[in-house]
This record gives C-alpha cells, structure tokens and sequence, in this order.
C-alpha cells in the first residue's frame, strides 16, 4: 500500500484551485541527511506506485535503482486512480468524486504537485529522473526545475520511449480510444453512475491501446492465425482476440474511465516547448546529462522521437533497446533495460556521487 | 450508378445458400469478340464500384487501366453496403434486410461470386487482376481460378499493401475496431434498427482505422500541434482530433455497421494457404507474373508483408510506393501508382497482348 501526504492546496495551471490534495507514493532505500541521493520513478498511463510489480528487476542492491544507495521513490500521477487526487477522489467541498468536474491538468502539474511532496519529504536534489511513456514525460519536465539557489534539482534524467511533445500521431491514437469510450452511452460526458461505469467503452479503448502497445512481429510469434479452441464451434475466435478481449475486460476492473480520459489528455498536452520558445531550443535548455532509451520496433513513440530528443538535449546519450515486442518493451525486456541504466551510471559514477 | 446481376442462387463455403443475390458493379471500356480483354479492379473496405472516384488518375486512355484496350470491370464485394448482396440487403425469403443473419463469408465467396457475373457477362479470360488492401486478398484469391480447360483464369495480378494471409496484427486492429462498435449498446448484437443504428460505435471503428491507413510522419507534416481554433474555448481540440472526429462521423452516413463488422471478418479469413498447405508452398502455385507493389510507410500492412509475397511468389517483381502517407498511400500517390504499373504493363506487353 502506498503512504498518502495531503498537500493543503494546489492550484493547476489553468487556475483551479484543489483543497487537501492527496499525493500517494511509494518509497524505497533511505533518504540521506543531506537529502541529495533521491531518484525519482515515473509511473506509465496505467501505472501505479508499486514499482516493485512492474519493474522488479530493476530494483534492488546492484541494480538500476538501488535502494542501499538511493532513497528511491515512486509518486502516483494526479488524474490516475491509485491514491492521488483524480476523478474518482471524494472533492472536499461536496463529499462525492470529482468525476468530471475534475480539471484538466498538464504534465507540468503534476511535477508541480509531486514537487510538494519532495519538499515534504525533504529531497533537496535528485540523483536521477527516470521512467517511460507518459512517465518519460513527466522526467523532462522535472529537468527544468530548479532549486531555489537556482541549479537543476534533477542531476540526471532517464526519458524511455517518449519524445519532446506529444505527436499528432500520439494525440490520434489517444483520441480514437476517447471516441471509443464517448461511444458508450454509459459515460453520459463522465457524468455517470460509479457502480454502473461505460465498461464496454473503456474496455474497447484498452483494446486499441493494447495493439498500439505492441507490434507487427511480437502479435506474429505469439499468436500467429491460431484459434483459441475447437470444440464444436465453426469459428472460434483467434488467439490474438481472445487475448485483446482479455486485456480489455482486465483493465475495466482496475481503471476508470474518467481517469483514462483525463490521463490520455494529460499526456496529449505534453509539450517540453510551452511557452519556452522554439522546440529545438527548448530542448536545448536540458543541460542535465541524459540516458535517451527508444525501442527499435516502437510503433507509437517511434524511435526516430527518441533519436531527435538525443540529437537536442546538449548532454545526450542513445540507447536502443532491441525488441520484437514494440512500446511494451520497456515493461518486458527489463534485464537488457537494468544493463543500459547501470552501465550508464557506472560511466558517470563519479559525477553521480557529487 | 452501378449496374446490377441478380445470380438466381450461391452457397457460400461454409454452405449457406442465398437465393436473387445482386450483384453490383461498373465496366469501363468493351469487352472484344474473344472475351478476354477483361481487367478486374477490387476496392477496399469502405470502397465501392466507383473507380473513377476513387483511383480516377488510373483510368483513361495510355493509363493503367485504359477502357480503350480493356474492358475493365468493378465488382461490389459481398458484405459491402454499395450494392452486392450485404447485410443491408433484403433476404428475399422474409423482406427484410439480413441484418445480423448475414452469412460469414470469405475471399473465396467473393471471387466464387463474382465469377458468376464474368460468366454472366462473357468474360473468358483476364488480362490482369489489381486492388489495394482488401482489393489484393481478392486479387491473391483471382490467381487461383481456372478456366475449364485447366489454364488460369486471370494471366497477371498486381496486389498492392496486402500479404498472403491476415496477421494476427491486422486481425488486432480488425477487432480493436468491432469493439468499440460491439460497446455501442445500439449495435444490440447486430439486432439493431436501421433508423436508429450504432452511430457512436461505428464512428469510433472509423476513427481507429484512419489512424492505422496513416503514419506518424503523414500527421506530423498535416497536423503538428495545432488546434483547431482559438475563439473563446479554452482548451479547443487538436486539429487531428477534429480530424479524425469528422472522418469518423462521415463514414457513418455512408456505412452500415454489420457491414463493417461482415467485411473485416471477411479480411479477417484472409489466407491463400488455408486448405492449400503450407504458406509458402501456397504462394508458390501462384505462378502468373505479379506486380507486388507495397508503401514504405504502411504501419498496416508493414513492407515486409509484401517482400514476404514476392519472395515467395515464383514469377514476382516487387515495387515500393514510397510516401509519407502510410497504408493509404495506395488511394493518395496516384501518378506515381499509374506510373509504375504502365511500366510494368509495357515491359510485359508483348505477352500482356497475347
């Protein structure tokens, strides 16, 4: 379970204000006295804080995030169900879920939040910024905070298959798992019942997503033309969509619509460039030094995004990480991700320690 | 407007019998005395018989398909709402529409089918058989007819943005589509009434499959980050959001959501090796000349679908449309398209001729 720190108040972006604010996180390792050894672990679309579940391997003495060097900690997404505030918390003011009332937030709010809780917890600087997808978002957009003496608060970042914004490309896949959603009439524009949720809407968009998550080849190996069973009916249907119906229906259980919405929009306004002139040069301004990671069979975050993030962040290193397997890849080829993290920290041991 | 042939009676490969089954299609050009000038053109999913519309710069004298040497001729697929037998048709046994009666068919119903209608209209032999995604399955299945003496029935084929059989990753999108149809509680198992038909769930299939017919690079260039408009809203839509809202509502004026579910069951059975052996050995008695022309920007149906078909395919020359515009590329670089299969045709043409 995570722990829970209430902030007093937040107000986002746009100008809403939010009372006791909720941040769920997830901590492991101990902070230092100086509070200088924290690393900060970003959390993908349907995510959670239990790092320990979805990046295991990564975790422990020796690894990637070693929790016998760094107080390594994991803070729940606003707009995600898993603690922190989002649709699905009680608003204080009314006592019921803020559902669709809930505001729009950007990725810079939730740094923004999250940075309360570092402040609470007394993280004075990070050693590292890590994570993947909309988690890569949320590590560039911690590389322009700053403390208050007015250096980088995040030393390193880690930005995993994810670009500097948010690609029309991106931004269409996103929309037409909305549209799926929409679809439901259950979802009456987010207004509806908690115990009666547009579960097929939400369960067809999961299944959109499932297909953008993998790839040509990774389908091909695992499934083939095969079909799931044979016993008596004439066409059963195929592996691969028993196995999307599946992946739909699993997510119902544990997500909410309104969440998805608000997630998937949250991540479509991901632009490191906002109000920071020019793209290029915004990147630019990310002097920190960078592990860029991108998946050579990545259909939704090409690797051509990763390879244009590496060629404008001024202290950038490329890595790819070969796999069949597409965008998932960064949850499942996690020996060959530890190996890539480790070695670059190896490399910059020394800097690492300062 | 198409012309219709009612065929007095077909049953299906899975042995269902329809009785008056129409036909419906369009000819350009005449057919010579022998009856073999014939040039057999197939539309793709949401296609129809209109090729004047859809692949125009194709058709006409010196092109193509030039109706001065050819007789060239479209045929409605079965399951396709623009005139041939579908589920919008009207069972002839009850009066009303098949609705979710309809029979499951596959390529080799249609290309069974239609070959009633050659017959019906004289057609001995074909010069040569082309279309585009679900146009080359059915141009795949044309290349295993024989006349009655044993030769082949159609002498060349041109596939174009096709493999020999559907993959588990189009099957993927295929089903990810019906989902978000299949969550539309309109579609009520396909039971649903025409006048108030599952709009919603039909518009959200839509909007999936442009994201699919496209690519990262084609939106980037059309779209970028743009919104739609700034008047007032705070937070207006992304111009691809609106994009592909509009294409989406579009196709359900035009589209009928059990034909929509029919056809991409029917690209679903898609595989020239079922009941022929092995996959490759399959394609190996495919043994006319073959144009495989594939677009180096398909996330569909990838390049390696059609290198795949050409390796395999003994007497193949393979063609790569390259463009930015992903799978539709085939149905947008249309003078480059002509101009590759006129080069073909010429360097054939002394055999083409015989």
């Amino acid at each position: 379970m995570p722990s829970t720190y209430i902030h007093p108040t937040f107000t986002t972006e746009a100008g809403t204000t939010l009372h006791d604010v909720p941040i769920a996180y997830r901590t492991w390792g101990r902070l230092n006295a100086s509070g200088t050894n924290a690393v900060i672990v970003c959390h993908a679309l349907t995510g959670d804080t239990n790092v320990d579940d979805w990046w295991g391997p990564l975790l422990g003495a020796g690894r990637a995030l070693d929790p016998e060097r760094d107080f390594i900690l994991c803070a729940n997404v606003p707009g995600s169900p898993y603690g922190s505030v989002s649709p699905v918390t009680p608003d204080p003011e009314t006592g019921n879920p803020y559902g669709a009332d809930f505001p729009a937030l950007t990725p810079r709010d939730t740094v923004a939040l999250h940075r309360h809780l570092l402040k609470h917890l007394g993280v004075q600087r990070v050693r590292y910024a890590i994570g993947g997808s909309m988690g890569g978002m949320h590590v560039l957009e911690w590389a322009f905070e700053r403390t208050k003496a007015g250096d980088p608060l995040v030393k390193r970042i880690v930005p995993i298959a994810v670009g500097g914004r948010h690609t029309p490309w991106q931004i269409g896949w996103s929309e037409a798992q909305r549209q799926a959603i929409y679809a439901d009439p259950k979802w009456n524009g987010g207004a509806y019942d908690p115990n009666d949720p547009p579960r097929s809407g939400l369960a067809a968009a999961r299944t959109m997503a499932m297909v953008s998550y993998r790839s040509h080849a990774s389908f091909q190996e695992r499934f083939g033309r095969t079909r799931q069973s044979e016993n008596g009916t004439t066409n059963p249907p195929f592996a691969v969509e028993s196995y999307l119906r599946y992946q739909g229906d699993k997510l119902v259980d544990r997500f909410d619509a309104n969440c998805y919405v608000h997630l998937t929009q949250q991540m479509d306004a991901h632009d490191v460039s906002r109000d920071r002139g020019a793209y290029p040069d915004a990147l630019t301004r990310i002097e920190q030094p960078a592990l860029v990671i991108g998946i050579d069979s990545d259909v939704l975050y090409p690797l051509a995004e990763q390879e244009e993030l590496a060629a404008h962040l001024p202290n950038a290193e490329l890595q790819v990480l070969s796999s069949p397997h597409g965008h998932d890849a960064f949850l499942i080829e996690l020996e060959d991700l530890n190996a890539m993290i480790t070695q670059w920290q190896d490399t910059h041991a020394s800097a690492l320690a300062r």
